[in-house]
């Protein structure tokens, strides 16, 4: 193998794929990066797998010599990172020493390293998805998707697939939900292409790790563009251009959250989204003091909402905000980091509460085009 | 005590002070700030301490009742900084419950907190320094000197006076020197105002955590204001302006460490200063791997210099560089890390390295106007 190419090219897509290298892999060469070059294309294509996640992207590079070799991912971009801009050889020596394996020799303006590398016969490969039928979903869909659900999952190994974004997926659209057991959030994304009208309805959930590289691996591309989807049992493939994310599916059967939500309510705020927020943040300071709960009393005549807090020998805390309110006077009590978390994702200028009474489920929702709900449970106070 | 001022200026000196507050206090008033607020000037002001270090600061409020209090500084300022822009009123009514102590009321345009204060009575005083004679210096040698010492300090709580910056104050300038027992960093600042000439020259050594402080505190202030210095034993006093840093001083006797500056050198070597620094982090990388230590070596015939490291199983790096050498050539090698922080604070494009033999002392020197010595002992390797 040998090949030439920039130090800003082989660093971006070093970055891409290094992320999924785990820090203390539990064979060898799953700390290393597959490089295939051919030189046919004028390709360079680097994977990463830790056997549950794996990202390939490929590269536009001056390949004088095909080959495959798996290099230390870590070492190597630390040191790409490291390097000015300019170009960088990197070509692999088959050492005869048998025991010290090959020797990976990078060349760039400054100065010159030699890595121990790995022969790309022992890297596991990449799952591969026969399924033909792709779904095409576009990029700003999948962003809203993952960022408006991804902050409501179980960061808790035990909890199965409620570490996961749970994804059905149909003719008309994907809906997208996470839930932890306290809140749930639930958004409707559409969009997709005419082309998509053929495809079977599936459900998948998807491992929260993976949708966080995907988050990221889609970052950067144009609201357009459209991102590809693979399905088989078991493994869900996402491809964009030159990028591709494979991970595998999480196993159970996952919670008929549809049937949490009422479809009915007896009240319904109107409130200012960041003006909540800021309150409930500042009340938050004292009820981190106790048991991280806010007290909301609704005024409907006044149409007035007062949160306070009570935090026994340290303090207490109250702010009021105009609402538009329907719907009888209420108390009612929340988590503040809940409450906090969804404030922070809806995103919109005005937000609805959507209640019934002060121990059914509160549903809040944007005033706005995304079709998001966000669940919680008020907290049962004793009396 | 009753005062409102706006919600910036209350911020900004509270997260000042805030800093010195210790996160688990010995006794609960030492969680505290200290509010001092006068009607007749109109001024509130603000302590904490740690009856180690102290920070006090001023500023203007409309004080409608001259009163003293302390107030839970970590909740305070939590709060405080999440309110918005506009007017906060403070005010504490005694609670006539004893053991219910002082309850202080913040009102401000979103809401109310109550919080409880404690007795200004319990809070210890900082400690009063005497001596009329100020030492006066400005703000940019201030930053100077700190800015290229504190690095060097140790770290070690063992280490005792090697845990803070030594400062020999003489009538023509201060010398801040700072070592760790394997390095040293010497600065030399002028520019001290005629009026010293009066000044009794004295060492005193500075805990570094005090010095941070102090960058901190005048950070944002212009280079020529003047910071005054009062020194008495075992306290050491900062003040510019509103605000006041109070310090006790190191014991013990500091190095004499001038004697280890070599005063001729057998080799000078002139070195692009940033192209050295990011050689040493790449090289870095690979040492990183073994004893985190990088050959130079010196070729004065081509007026180049290599850097080189081999870490066995893991791979080998070699950079080089144009240099201006003077003497023979040298084979030496240096800790990656003493390297890279001396290369970070040195500033100019040019320095220089100053070079007797391989196992003597080496200094570097910014080709600039700042006087600073930088000294490291190469490593010494076994062959």
């Amino acid at each position: 193998m040998k090949l030439t190419c920039t130090q800003s090219e082989l660093n971006t897509n070093l970055s891409l794929v290094s992320r999924v290298v785990p820090s203390r892999p539990t064979h060898p060469i799953l700390g290393n990066v597959l490089f295939v070059a051919d030189a046919e294309t004028q390709k360079v294509t680097l994977t990463a797998f830790d056997l549950s996640l794996g990202i390939q992207t490929s590269f536009a590079a001056v390949v004088e010599t095909s080959g495959k070799l798996t290099i230390p991912a870590k070492l190597l971009s630390d040191i790409v990172s490291r390097l000015s801009a300019g170009e960088i050889t990197l070509s692999d020596t088959v050492n005869f020493d048998a025991e010290a394996g090959h020797l990976v020799t990078l060349i760039s303006a400054s100065g010159r390293y030699q890595m121990r590398g790995m022969s790309a016969d022992e890297f596991p490969a990449l799952p591969q998805v026969q399924s033909e039928t792709a779904i095409s979903l576009p990029v700003e869909a999948l962003k809203q998707g993952l960022g408006s659900t991804l902050f409501a999952t179980s960061p808790d190994e035990t909890k199965q697939v409620l570490t996961g974004v749970h994804l059905t997926v149909g003719q008309d659209g994907i809906e997208f939900a996470a839930t932890d057991g306290h809140r749930l959030a639930v958004v409707e994304t559409k969009n997709l292409d005419e082309d998509n009208q053929e495809i079977e309805p599936f459900q998948v959930t998807v491992p929260t790790r993976a949708l966080k590289e995907l988050e990221r691996m889609i970052a950067t591309k144009q609201p357009t563009d459209a991102v590809m989807l693979y399905f088989e049992q078991g493994q869900l493939v996402f491809q964009e251009g030159e990028q591709r994310l494979t991970t595998r599916t999480l196993e159970g059967t996952y919670p008929a959250y549809r049937q949490l939500i009422p479809v009915q309510f007896q009240r319904q705020l109107t409130i200012d989204r960041k003006q909540l927020l800021g309150a409930v943040e500042r009340i938050g300071v004292l009820a981190d003091q106790k048991n991280n709960t806010v007290k909301f009393s609704i005024d409907s005549t006044n149409q007035q909402l007062s949160l306070s807090v009570e935090a026994q020998d340290v303090g207490s805390g109250q702010e009021s905000m105009p609402i538009q309110a329907t719907g009888d006077d209420l108390l009612i009590t929340f988590n503040v980091k809940y409450l906090i978390d969804g404030l922070k994702t809806l995103a919109t200028t005005e937000i609805q509460m959507l209640i019934n009474t002060a121990d059914t489920p509160v549903i809040l929702v944007p005033l706005g085009e995304l079709k998001m709900t966000y669940l919680i449970m008020p907290v049962q106070i004793i009396r």
